[in-house]
């Protein structure tokens, strides 16, 4: 049964979504894409058009919401007749648009946690400081929930549940994620600078021999050799899916891993260090009242002016380490993805692409009925396999490396 | 006879020329300071007292005045009955005090070349831009007027003129400034950020084979292994000095280097190729217009609060190069001062002290009438030697290295 959809947020992940719901919107539908700014709304209305995406004649609106705005975003889904929202807005407005997907009775997916504009870093596990108090909630109205379905967290929450049913015992699994992209410019960031930076200035939260760790960033580092991008450091950063993995795997160690150069660590530490990626302001010898990191963001380069000319690739994946027959195991699950061959498809980089194809996916198994929840989950309580297989076909392919080699992986 | 003295400016700098003339207020008389901030120099007026830096009963008071102003300055100098004018307020307003001393026909002393705010690095030679279009005029009315009597410019001048008087011929000049420092900040600039960060974004001029050669910052460099300070490199960097030195001297190479660790260096040109030292104003995402470079100084250190954590030394002086008794020659005649030395004195930190004690020693030559030159000149037209025996006993003695040794120099 087809089932109509509707977007939230007009950024580079928004216009990946949108790319890839008119690729099937023979089960997706009506195509309805919401923000603050109508005009990003229809500019990506405008691409989708021109690209020539839709897989078959319908629809595809661009409306004017703000989506704090609880009632009026009840009134667009209705008007839209929606019956699965994907939420990629900014990690403010979660709680809002899941109250409207409640009181609707629709599906709700997202890619990234909850954030309250003035708190950074909450105390652990973060998923239940906002999402997982509304759990019962979603239950007793038969709503799907699906938490953080991006590639991280989603995919790799994914390959993490797999990597359980592979092995006989887990003992450890270690996300990684490396961007080997080169955008050709001194410095920028992937996405907006001010959320970017947020995510490396608080405590970095890790499970480890089943409790809560601190760290700092750039405190601990690993360096592993990965298929296509090479020998690669990454950093233990804070990320969601540690939040839920620790809690719904009974694996005993779960960390996330970030790559970062030597540049951007050298450029970050410079700036931090000197107060300027603070939020607090500062008053010049003129008077005036600044918040640095506003004009941190205001002298690098727009996120989006970066697509054209990036090239490269991205490999994300999950290190699974436990038991199988008796004998110690370990399997690399992963994908790369290509920052020229996301451009030519859908207009954005490749880390707006990694993240905006998989909530495609699930919706697309949502419409079907084989993620269809009526609960509120997290991406490692739904069954790996059918959400592999898809994604393989819709530009993520996934591959798995072992003592047995490196392949693909489909069931 | 006793010259009355004018200090213009209420920076680390005039706080060290209001501690030595008081020292020496049996020669130079009555001490007035004047700055647009009358409470600042009531605070160095309070530090001399404190101090018990007055030789000899006499009088030291504190007056607001804007010294662009120049009717306001020469009735200053008249109500004070100034004979000499010590100008280390900011490089802006040169021009302004000049006029003024010509006016009321009283010495003028600086430490550093006139700039406009607007204009960055302009065509050299520098002095013939401002101060040298006044010459005649200084010469009519019998105005002494002494430029860029500091340590670097001023006592490296002094330097430059002792070595070509040592040597028979001198076919290169280079001018070395080591501050071998430690503040213990992350970072932070001697001076005022906005000017610190001024000099280095232009053009770098030297002097080399009888011509301006032009090069940019941290583009050459040389390592030498120095008294005290031990083995640093430093980087030919565009300087006052070498505007002068190459009009004045007849040799044929003349350089500055000014030292660099790598730490600076490096946050140096993170801010700088991130844009962040522009003095061109930027629009935040929320509208707000704001100059980067102004934000930069708000979050760096004040320079003055470094002084009482200050340790260690700096090294200053001039390799010169040539020929002696028809053989081979260099000579090295450099200065050590020491930060902590500094502080305990005269409340400053070593680079306030370096720039600060040289105009007052001129001023004493002034009123003694060796150095009573009744025209404008730049130190190197003046006798070195009186010079820098008097600086020898006022806080920054002059040695020398050659294949001879390394002794104190006097005269």
């Amino acid at each position: 049964m087809k089932k109509n959809v509707l977007i939230i947020g007009a950024g580079g992940v928004a216009q990946v979504v949108a790319h890839k719901c008119a690729q099937h919107n023979d089960t997706l539908g009506n195509i309805a894409i919401a923000s603050r700014t109508l005009s990003k709304c229809e500019d990506i209305v405008s691409s989708v058009l021109e690209k020539g995406s839709m897989k078959v004649e319908g629809s595809i609106k661009a409306y004017a919401l703000n989506a704090l705005d609880v009632a009026a975003t009840v009134e667009l889904i209705q008007q839209t007749e929606s019956q699965i929202v994907i939420n990629v807005g900014t990690a403010f407005l979660n709680m809002s648009v899941m109250s409207a997907c409640i009181e609707a009775k629709v599906a709700y997916l997202d890619t990234a946690i909850h954030e309250e504009p003035n708190k950074i870093c909450e105390t652990p596990p973060w998923y239940a400081n906002y999402e997982w108090k509304r759990r019962d909630e979603c239950k007793e109205n038969g709503v799907t929930a699906i938490l953080g379905v991006g590639f991280d967290p989603g995919v790799v929450n994914a390959y993490a549940k797999l990597g359980c049913e592979l092995l006989d015992s887990v003992d450890s699994i270690d996300i990684v994620d490396v961007n080997a992209g080169d955008h050709g410019r001194y410095f920028a960031t992937n996405f907006d600078p001010e959320i970017n930076f947020r995510e490396f200035t608080g405590t970095v939260y890790s499970w480890q021999n089943s409790e809560w760790q601190s760290n700092k960033m750039f405190e601990v580092s690993r360096t592993d050799d990965l298929p296509v991008v090479g020998e690669r450091t990454t950093y233990l950063s804070g990320h969601d899916e540690v939040h839920s993995l620790s809690q719904n795997l009974g694996v005993a160690n779960i960390r996330f891993w970030m790559g970062f150069g030597e540049h951007y660590i050298n450029v970050f530490t410079v700036l931090k260090s000197l107060g300027l990626l603070s939020e607090q302001p500062v008053t010049t010898a003129e008077g005036q009242e600044v918040v640095p990191l506003k004009v941190v963001k205001a002298v690098l380069p727009d996120p989006s002016s970066l697509a054209p000319n990036y090239t490269g690739k991205t490999c994300i994946g999950d290190f699974v380490k436990g038991k199988k027959d008796g004998k110690d195991k370990e399997v690399f699950i992963y994908n790369v993805a290509d920052h020229k061959e996301a451009y030519n498809e859908v207009g954005s980089q490749g880390i707006s692409y990694t993240a905006g194809v998989p909530p495609v996916a699930a919706a697309i198994l949502v419409a079907t009925g084989e993620w269809d929840a009526k609960t509120m989950v997290n991406v490692e309580e739904l069954d790996p396999r059918p959400f592999i297989n898809l994604l393989n076909t819709m530009g993520l392919p996934t591959r798995i490396k072992d003592e047995e080699g490196d392949r693909p992986v489909s069931f």
